[in-house]
């Protein structure tokens, strides 16, 4: 190929994940036959997810607001807070409409193989909010991976001090999978057989 | 989902051709993970890819430059013309190495159910090359479908009072197929084998 433009659309498609070589000319390509206002409304889409959105100050979840609609929502149930790694993991558990409370992202897991400590994870607000809210249960959602469960003990080792309840969301997630593989039913099943650790 | 800037890059990357809504959502993710300048980057390609590029005046082909690469090179040999229907399949012969000719893109093909007559492809033009310049071949390299058939026997039967040899590339690329598809040999073993029509 010898079309500079087309090869630097196609390196970047390449960079998007199972995204591989071929298929990302063939996007390059497709870009390539739209017309103008719809390409200069992708490359648009492009840099407003990055000036757009940031996190929640509170819950670590994406927002466009100052705090995010979770936190905002004044009929949320302000006793228990589901805590996840991804704010993905938010938005699988919000389809589900089953759960009325609050989140915490952790924005991570903790990772010995990645270099991944808790110093990078979201849990120094996590304490401060237990400690200065009503918090009553905490119901950890990280994935059912080893670095998941990891981050899951860790947790509830450090809340064990603290007067909050904490329990885990039960196995219906299959082990080794990601949450925002898993459907809305089962998402549901698990938040419903949660068990104390 | 309630992003909206998330929402609008996952419909963006939806438009692109084999991109599910799960996938599409996936890659909005990756791009919120990226760093700053890597999305600029993306957001640029998109643009330069639709201001950069346009179609060769002589031959139909995607270029950068005022007149294609393939066009002005001097040591191509300009009695045979490798007729195409779309920009990628210049690149899928340009891959081989053996072709050493000019091209013609039509950019498309005769298509009844798609309403897509002659008028919309690129043959007025393939008619003044032929006869302001000294072509003694065409090979027709349409698609081997109904509608790339169809454009090649129409072009066959246009040529049939000039001089020239028109020859239609063996049935080495299987039928029902996309030549952007075959691979190098494939391809060089069809346009060896082409056929006086």
């Amino acid at each position: 190929m010898y079309l500079k433009a087309l090869e630097r659309l196609t390196d970047a498609f390449n960079m998007l994940p199972s995204v591989g070589r071929k298929s990302a000319e063939r996007m390059a390509y497709a870009v390539l036959e739209m017309d103008e206002t719809s390409v200069k409304e992708f490359s648009n889409a492009l840099l407003n997810v990055k000036t757009r959105i940031h996190r929640c100050p509170i819950c670590g979840n994406l927002t466009e607001n100052e705090i995010c609609e979770i936190c905002s929502e004044p009929s949320r149930d302000k006793s228990t807070l589901l805590v996840v790694s991804y704010p993905k993991d938010v938005f699988a558990f919000e389809k589900t409409g089953e759960y009325k409370g609050l989140y915490h992202v952790l924005n991570g897991v903790i990772s010995i193989s990645k270099g991944r400590g808790i110093k990078e994870l979201n849990i120094p607000s996590l304490l401060e909010r237990i400690n200065s809210s009503n918090i009553k249960e905490v119901v950890i959602a990280t994935n059912p991976t080893i670095e998941g469960e990891t981050t899951a003990l860790y947790i509830s080792k450090l809340l064990e001090k603290t007067n909050v309840k904490v329990t885990r969301i039960a196995y219906g997630v299959p082990m080794g999978g990601n949450l925002d593989y898993a459907d809305a039913i089962t998402l549901t099943k698990a938040l419903q057989g949660r068990t104390k650790i």
